[in-house]
C-alpha cells in the first residue's frame, strides 16, 4: 500500500452519471487511510498539465453528496489527447504529480480518456514513478470495450425512451395522421438510438451499424404509415449508406438537389423533407439534443447507482495496488439484475469501440431484436430522487478554489 | 337538480395535466347520484358531431385512475371551431344530446374551446334545452383570462426551467465559450419563456410582447459573453420585430439577405445564425418542442393536483346548477401558496388572451421582473409520483370503445 495524495479527473463528453461517479471516488478517497489529500483537476488532463488543482476537503460535505444526482462534469471536463511522441506533456504532468505527491490518479472518461490513463500509466512504469492509474468508465455513447455497459448510458437511454413514449401520447391526441422522427446522438455506435425500442411508441429505428437506404426507409414508413397512421422513427445522428457516406451531409437524394441546406440540421432533417415529399406533410422532427445527456431530472437509478459503485471501487482497487485498469461492469445476471466491478486492461480498452452487433439488428435493418432489448431492460430501472430547491433540481455547487502555485 | 347523463371531452393542443383534468371530472361525475351515465366524446366536440361516444364506466378503474398522472389528451381532441351562423352543427350536437340524454357537459381545452362551451351554452338557452355546460382550462401558453393560471403551465413551466439548468451544466463542462438559444412555445404570449427566469441559469429572454431588436439582441448578448462567456438565450418562438413581423420568418436581417433558409428552424435557427456570425461560432440551438407540453415526468405536482381539482370542481358546479361558465383558479396568497376555484362567466373568457403585462418586462425588454417570478414560483413546486412499468412511465391505456350507434 502506497501512501501520498490523489486526483480525480473527468474528461469527455458530460453524461448525466459522470458526476455519481466522481462522487463515489472522491468519498472512498477521503476515507481511505493511504489516501491524504485529494485533489480534483479542473477540466481534466488539462487541469494537471496547467496545475489547476483543487482540494476536495475545502468543499462542503453536503455539496459533495450532491453530486451523486447532478449532471454533467461538474470538476470541468476537456477534449485533449496526449501527444504519443512528444514527452512535454507527460515531464508537465509528472512534474505536478511529484510537487503534489500524487500517488493516485482516477480518470473519468470515454475512449480517448482511456487513452490518456493507458499513456499516463505506461509513462509512470517507464519512468519509475510510484503511481495507480485507474479509468472510471462513462459515457452515453455506451462504445466502451471490457465493459457489459457504460455508466451513463442507462439514464440517457431512459430519457431517450421516456421522451419518445411521451412523444407519442402527444402524436395520439389528434385523428389526423403525423410522422415523427426523433433524432438522437451515436456518430458510430447505435446504442442510444436502440435503446428507444424500450418503449412500445417506437415503430422504426435506424442505426449507423445498418447501412441507410432511402427506397427501403420509404416503403418502411409507408407501411406503418398505412396501419396506423402515425408513425415513430428514431434515427442515429452517425447513420450512413452502403457506401458509408453520412446520410445528414448527403447533398441529394434520388438525383434531386433538393438537399441544398438540410445538412444545417443534421439527419433528422434530411429525412423530415424526404417524408415530407414523398409520404406525409404532417411530419414533426424532434432532436433530443443535449439533454439526453444530462437529463438528470429523470435518471435511472441503476445507472446512478453504478456509476457510483464504479467510482468507489476504482478508488479501492487503486489503493490495493492495482494500475493500468478500467473499473469495468460484469453482468452475472440478468433476472434477477446482478452486476459487478471488475478490472479491464486499459490497453485492452483504449481506443476500441463497441458497436452494436449485427445479430442485435433485425434483418431489414430497422429495428433491433429480443436479445438486444432483455440487454437493455435492466439499465433504465428505478428512478432517481433528485433533492429539490424551489421547485427545481437542487445540483451540487462546488467552489473548486484553485490553490494557489507556489514553487 | 337535474338528472341525466354527463359528456366529457378534450380539445386543442394536448397539454401535461388535460387528463388529470379528465380525471377529476370523470372520477367526480361517476360519483355524482343525478349523474347517470359518464361519456368520454372522442376527439371533443367532433366526437359529439360524428356520434363517436363511449362510456367511461366501460374501463379498468384501474386505468381511469393512471389518467391523473397521464400527459396529452387521452380522450382525443380537435381543433374544430363551431361556425357561428350555421346552426347545422348546432342541431347535430343537440340531436345526440337529446338522443343521450345529455344534461352536463364538460370541456376542457383553451380558448377556442371556451368558444365552444360559450356557444353550447347560448344554444341550449336559445332552444330551451336543460343542461349544465362548463368549460375547464388548460393551456400550457397560460393565456386564458379569468384564471389566474392555466392546469398544464405549472409542468410545461418545470420542464422548461429544469431543462435550461441542466443544459447549463453541460454547457459550463468545457472551458470554451458557448452560446445556448432554447427555443419554447408561445406564439403571442411569453409566458412558457419568462418560466425559463425560475433557474438562475437563464441570462436573456425575449418575449411576443417586446419587440426584437437585432441590434439590441446583439448588445444583450455581448454584454453576457464578455462577462462570462457563456450565455443561456431563451426565445419565445413568437417574438416579433417593432413592425409586428415575426422574427422566425424575416428573410433579412441587416440587409443581408443571408437567412433564405433559416426560417425552416424556426427563430432559434434564425438567432442561432445571428450569433454566429456577429458573435461566437460556438452556438448550441435548442428547440424543446413538444416535450415541453408532454413530459409528465417531471410535472409540477401543484400543477397536477390543480389540474385535477379544476375537473372535479366543474361537475361539482355543474350538479348545483350552474351553466355558462368557466372553472377558474384564484390566487388567495402567494406565501403560503393558496389556490381556490371560482366560476368565470364563459363570455368574458372565450376568445380574450391574457398576455404577459408589460410592467412584468425588464426596461431593456430581456428579462421579466421580480415580481413576475413571484407569481411563476409557486406553480412549479413539487414533483408528480408516476407508476412505472419497466423503468417507464406507467400511462393510461383507455379502451374507448364506441357505443353503437342505433337509432
Amino acid at each position: 500500500m502506497i501512501s501520498g495524495n490523489c486526483i480525480i479527473a473527468q474528461s469527455g463528453g458530460p453524461t448525466t452519471a459522470i458526476n455519481s461517479s466522481a462522487c463515489g471516488a472522491i468519498f472512498e478517497a477521503l476515507n481511505q487511510k493511504s489516501i491524504e489529500k485529494v485533489f480534483g483537476a479542473r477540466n481534466g488532463i488539462q487541469g494537471i498539465l496547467n496545475e489547476e488543482l483543487f482540494d476536495f476537503a475545502e468543499e462542503e460535505a453536503e455539496e459533495l453528496k450532491y453530486l451523486k444526482t447532478t449532471p454533467s462534469s461538474a470538476l470541468g471536463s476537456c477534449r485533449y489527447r496526449l501527444k504519443q511522441d512528444d514527452s512535454s506533456d507527460y515531464e508537465k504532468i509528472f512534474k505536478v504529480f511529484t510537487k503534489y505527491n500524487i500517488r493516485y490518479f482516477f480518470y473519468i472518461g470515454g475512449n480517448d480518456s482511456m487513452d490518456t490513463v493507458k499513456k499516463i500509466h505506461d509513462y509512470a512504469q517507464k519512468i519509475n514513478y510510484e503511481i495507480r492509474v485507474i479509468g472510471i468508465p462513462k459515457t452515453i455513447d455506451n462504445d466502451l470495450v471490457g465493459t457489459d455497459h457504460c455508466p451513463g448510458f442507462g439514464s440517457a437511454a431512459k430519457y431517450i425512451a421516456t421522451s419518445i413514449l411521451e412523444m407519442s401520447h402527444d402524436a395520439h391526441s389528434y385523428k389526423s395522421n403525423i410522422v415523427t422522427i426523433v433524432e438522437v446522438m451515436g456518430r458510430n455506435a447505435g446504442w442510444l438510438a436502440a435503446a428507444s425500442a424500450l418503449t412500445k411508441a417506437t415503430d422504426l429505428i435506424y442505426l449507423p451499424e445498418a447501412a441507410f437506404d432511402f427506397k427501403q426507409f420509404e416503403k418502411d414508413v409507408r407501411r406503418i404509415y398505412e396501419e396506423k397512421g402515425k408513425v415513430m422513427i428514431v434515427v442515429s445522428e452517425g447513420i450512413k449508406d452502403k457506401d458509408g457516406r453520412y446520410v445528414s451531409t448527403l447533398e441529394s437524394v434520388d438525383g434531386h438537389d433538393n438537399f441544398g441546406h438540410a445538412q444545417l440540421g443534421g439527419v433528422g432533417s434530411v429525412l423530415e423533407q424526404y417524408v415530407k415529399e414523398h409520404i406525409e406533410k404532417r411530419v414533426k422532427k424532434i432532436e433530443l439534443n443535449i439533454l439526453q445527456r444530462c437529463a438528470m431530472h429523470y435518471g435511472s437509478k441503476t445507472d446512478i447507482e453504478e456509476a457510483y459503485m464504479v467510482g468507489k471501487q476504482a478508488v479501492i482497487y487503486g489503493v490495493q495496488g492495482k494500475s493500468g485498469y478500467m473499473v469495468g461492469l460484469k453482468r452475472i445476471s440478468n433476472d434477477p439484475y446482478i452486476c459487478e466491478t471488475e478490472l479491464v486492461d486499459i490497453h485492452e480498452v483504449a481506443n476500441f469501440e463497441k458497436k452494436l452487433p449485427s445479430h442485435w439488428i433485425n434483418k431489414e435493418g430497422n429495428f433491433v431484436t429480443k436479445e438486444c432489448i432483455e440487454y437493455l431492460a435492466p439499465l433504465i430501472m428505478g428512478e432517481v430522487v433528485i433533492p429539490t430547491e424551489n421547485g427545481l433540481p437542487r445540483y451540487a455547487r462546488l467552489k473548486k478554489k484553485l490553490i494557489a502555485q507556489s514553487e
